[in-house]
């Protein structure tokens, strides 16, 4: 049977990536409190194309996945690249792995459990000689405007919000740690279960602990850098104001990205 | 050439809907302020297939849409429909329209004037000697928790919500007049454009007027009752909570609604 | 500490629905190869409100809901929505839950395994003396167009589908069986993993077998109607037309739906 | 009334990007066909904060947009973002603007007109002496596998594809000139009204014209080079593969980006 893919191509273009995009599977990831947890993943998976090949061979992309995903701790996830990179003999290869993450917290009066999800991202790329890896974390929080509650004579308007943050990696870490110190600067972190003794502390520790978006990103930014341990890393946080239907944005880097270029 | 859709079905089961979905258009709706407006619609077009027939004329619901779209008030959307049921020797027919729609508002203390754009949605179905037409709004609001308030010292959560009121005509009426209800009985409207002394307004109003989602239900029901226009309505309310990374809910409805089915 | 949500309410408006929508959660359902399957779901939970109470207790719902996770057979999810109701001294109590469930596969030829995924949903709704529950599956397929085929000389367009089979129980059944009435209802299958032998297989038994979204509905609704299990179903297809920029849709439903509104 | 924005902030972190993100307004644009073009545009606007300043004053955006609106060809997007430089004391300011584009188009046999919309993109970065423009379209096509083709003994999977532009400007163009790129570059364009001889025509010539993700890629990146005019611009494709659940991808970029960093 004809191997297209395989024929030569001559119109002398090389391709930055080539791949699958969008597939969804049951995953495996490392859990501090429970040593792994079950979630479900959406994976793209890429390599370069020489100038002088066709077209990739889709499919070993996902039989490489296959392969991996009971076990996709973050330098195992860089191993299933590099056998893409070796298998279809390319010079890179890439990968993207979004899941959400789920954390048990307890509540801040009452302590009844319950579970938070995290939306988490992988993203790596492989050469020879170098390996980029970079993990990502969207956390919610809760936010009391300043300014509102500055000027007001009663109230403040307050709202959810986001701050992803993105790292280069660095030696291991937990995505809990990186969770904690964005709840840390918000007004309040975020819960799945509050009673009511709870909804107070929330409330009240919200309205003294008031946040932009523009101090969200700042004392996130100063708690990453703090740990020393990230080459390069990206805060940001989107507000939902609850005064407008748009929303409220800050962004900061720290170093130079560098590789696994989006 | 053959007319594949023409030839007999001998299977026997009739089909309730057949058509086009999600034809992204420009188009042109009646605006109280402005006469007309130009916004960008998504249609779903469809009739139901007799047992006997193969197959519709996908291409069809398309020109009656291209002939119709600069002029879709409600009474030309339902015209629309019949031209379909008529062109299509089919018993019904039915259309789903949905567009952002703009309208331009001032800031309650500076009186700056910024648009807010409110999702509406038109539903119509057509039979011999039978038309329903159900229009539904999405109005983005502000939300203080009257919990919240009544148990903390200081402060209140508060968050957007929306409200989505649905209605069946009746007599012909604005969107404008269904959007003042909903905003009315929120804590506070939202806007795009606010200024400080704007804001200071928003916030202490909000505050001095919290609203749970079920009191929103509730408050836009009877604001809609009151009109004694429509045989059938349904008000939904949701609140993307600042303390919670879910949403509360409520949703109440008044008469029966028949036709249009979902 | 007051319960505001307890105080009276004179307003004399009866909510249908009131509760909390959009939590994500590690969930665990039955699966038929594997026992249990451990995937990633979202859940609305409501109950009516009497008209006499100002607000329900949302943190009732997650409680629930958290003891519950870990077992969401069809039967248990109906206990928990039993649970709710009598805990919050309800009328009536609804649930819904959408998550992906996989199934793993073998290629047509090559016998490879990989996996799929297909989104479901479970509707729950419980009164006393009377129990709803309403599960749907969405089914990826490939339809090749039966006219693009008869017209052509060479060739015919075809494109990604997706089956939408709900069904009201009924007796227990496996969602692998209706995957399986819409996988073969279609001009094929689609799959995660092939390689070039699997490829030529889904190729050619795809254009030997074409199928308008009308013929996949006909075709899908004889098949669950022979199994003569379900009072009450629907069935949808939607193709994502390749030669145009928007789907063709087809709908039909069998038997009275009651209960369990939308 | 305090200006808690304006006061002084010694945390000594400079932010890249503080703003407005996601609000959605009726926007017109130039048409090279009608002169303007009325359509609904969602917007991001940003400019970078001095460590110095606690806050940003975000309505000052809205208000420099609301200016703008009504005339945004892309110089007078520079200008607007120029405006809200000079009005924030900022060093630098960005924006995005996205928003369907529709042309209109005739059928290939039948010559019947219908519109086709295509996502567009502005993303702007003026700084003092420095202006970047980037313009990107999202243009949906068919694409004929060429594998699939060779192997089978009848008929090749197809389906649809979308092609994202992104070019850095250069001297004007009309954004038509990459669509028809793009649409020459695929087995075929897509359309939203077709009759049954020009879906024969259709069928015939996509088959006939079978193209990989990767060569879809590289024959649109060899006809913006040939174009000359850009001095950055990257190409990717992606198929909604009509045998799979996911999609496949290709990507390549010419130049150096620069600026207006994502």
């Amino acid at each position: 049977m004809i191997d297209v893919q395989n024929l030569a191509d001559d119109r002398d273009v090389p391709l930055n990536k080539v791949g699958v995009k969008g597939v969804r599977y049951p995953v495996t990831v490392l859990d501090r409190a429970a040593g792994v947890q079950h979630t479900v993943g959406v994976v793209d998976l890429y390599a370069d194309l020489p100038r002088h090949f066709k077209g990739t061979h889709m499919s070993r992309f996902i039989e490489a996945f296959q392969r991996h995903r009971k076990d996709l701790s973050m330098p195992r996830f860089l191993e299933m690249l590099e056998e893409i990179r070796t298998d279809l003999e390319a010079d890179a290869a890439f990968g993207v792995l979004s899941f959400p993450y789920f954390v048990e917290r307890p509540a801040p009066a009452s302590g009844l459990e319950s579970a938070m999800s995290y939306e988490c991202r992988y993203e790596g790329e492989v050469r020879e000689g170098r390996r980029d890896f970079f993990v990502s974390v969207a956390v919610p929080v809760q936010t009391v405007c300043p300014c509102s509650k500055a000027i007001s004579e009663r109230g403040a308007h307050n709202q959810r919000g986001v701050v992803k943050i993105e790292v280069k990696l660095g030696p291991f870490f937990w995505i809990e740690e990186l969770i904690s110190i964005a709840e840390a600067a918000a007004s309040s972190p975020v819960f799945s279960l509050l009673k009511r003794d709870d909804e107070k502390l929330v409330t009240e520790r919200a309205y003294d602990n008031p946040k932009f978006v523009e101090d969200l990103v700042r004392d996130v930014y100063i708690g990453i850098r703090s740990l020393d341990r990230f080459p390069w890393f990206s805060v940001e946080a989107e507000n939902f104001e609850s005064i407008h239907n748009h929303s409220a944005f800050a962004y900061a880097e720290y170093g130079s990205r560098q590789g696994a270029s989006r």
